[in-house]
């Protein structure tokens, strides 16, 4: 973490900020959160994510006292007083304290500044695993903390060489622990409609390729796929060459998945040009 | 809370104690907990409640660096600080500061005093309305802080008249939100084997009764069930008379059920006596 954060409404050192433990957001894991990208020092789609962070507060009953104007100068501080260059940033808000230790109160927002770590080249051009795990996500519209599952699985991972986990659930698949996925059949590229987090990365992508289907994607379908790609903040596109013991298409990142990276760092470099 | 807790290994005011923001317990809702009632100043089945903790840190991939006898002496520091009689405690074990921000790392222990907020009679007298979901938790056998979608939901249960949720999933049942279930059909006692916590006053029940049937409890058959009851620390055994619409048996707490709240306030009057 970058040396400043904003924590009980203030700028303060980020070494010094504070949630009282008694906080739903930590005894019931009842918190939402955001995270974004900056391209040098510049926020990367600032008003999708402030969009979402306030949507998800308001779906998820916690009051925010912040509208994303008032965000917004408070995240053109922080990068300033961080000296933020290509950085992330965490945006949380707590479910508060709750006088029955369980219904949403009124929560704390922490926002923090953070070092980056993108995939290495490797990953994106050798494309990386994915382990199947039967699972669904409640309530996945509202960016909530709920990652106890992911990250429990998480601790194995790196012994099965995998990435990360593609849930799917009565034989349809959703989305993967952080990232949205995608499927290439015969050319054509589809996406789950349901049960997932709309990532803006997701949206992104379906800007550049319209004619990408929003539908029911089957686990037995996706195995069977062309290609497989998924998108998150910080992966941006990243190829599935693997999932569990089944290899995808000839193993390697296709064309269409490519094509779709191309022109999604075209994409960032014309906003980067916009910035300067 | 009471004036006294434990935080970051010393006793401190309550109202001091502090978690930082970027644990994984609040941005990922990744940490372990345990919950359990003093009867006046004395823990009630203090052995049990420990050993679960211990085993939730461990399965939880958390150090804990507290065995049970030292947990044990610094419950009973702040049970004589508090002045605590016929209370709660709450020991959380945070995920720690993960430095992928995801992965289980070294958390940090907080043991709170609480008052407890018990059912009130009427309760025990007339039996409660559980509002049925469709929803199964992820390794519910450790005792984790993952209640985003009970807490969710909780803003709307006072307005349907409900207690509690009760969970099932393709057909079978498996517990309440923070409690286990059982149903009495022509005599014979059932209880949810699978998809559960293991409640410590579920034990206990069972131990009272040790005719329980441990098995799958089809959704269909707990609505057409003569008795229904829910076990958790703070409700012990509570009658449920109601789920979604649904009626059961004829409305009223039935004989089995109280039976049972009989027997089991015969062992706690039994250990109070032990106490003195």
């Amino acid at each position: 973490m970058k040396p400043f954060c904003f924590s009980n409404n203030v700028i303060i050192e980020s070494a010094r900020a504070s949630c009282h433990p008694l906080d739903i957001g930590l005894i019931r894991g009842y918190a939402i959160f955001d995270f974004f990208r900056t391209v040098g020092p510049n926020p990367l789609f600032l008003d999708d994510y402030l969009t979402r962070f306030t949507n998800s507060a308001k779906k998820a009953h916690l009051p925010l006292s912040y509208s994303k104007e008032d965000l917004a100068h408070i995240i053109q501080e922080l990068i300033e007083r961080n000296h933020l260059f290509d950085g992330g940033i965490r945006m949380i808000l707590s479910g508060g304290i709750s006088d029955n230790f369980f219904t949403p109160s009124i929560g704390d927002l922490f926002i923090f500044c953070e070092s980056l770590k993108l995939p290495g080249t490797e990953k994106y051009e050798k494309g990386v695993k994915l382990l199947p795990v039967e699972y669904v996500r409640p309530i996945p519209k509202i960016k909530t903390t709920n990652y106890t599952l992911p990250c429990f699985l998480s601790v194995d991972w790196a012994s099965e060489g995998a990435e990360d986990v593609l849930y799917h659930h009565l034989g349809l698949v959703s989305e993967s622990s952080r990232s949205n996925v995608f499927m290439v059949k015969d050319g054509l590229i589809s996406t789950p409609a349901t049960h997932i987090l709309e990532g803006i990365t997701r949206k992104k992508v379906m800007e550049l390729a319209p004619d990408i289907q929003e539908r029911d994607v089957f686990f037995d379908e996706i195995l069977e796929a062309d290609e497989v790609f998924i998108t998150s903040t910080t992966k941006r596109i990243l190829p599935i060459t693997q999932i569990g013991d089944k290899k995808i298409g000839d193993g390697n990142p296709g064309r269409h998945t490519r094509s779709l990276m191309q022109s999604f760092e075209l994409l960032e470099q014309e906003i980067i040009g916009y910035f300067r």
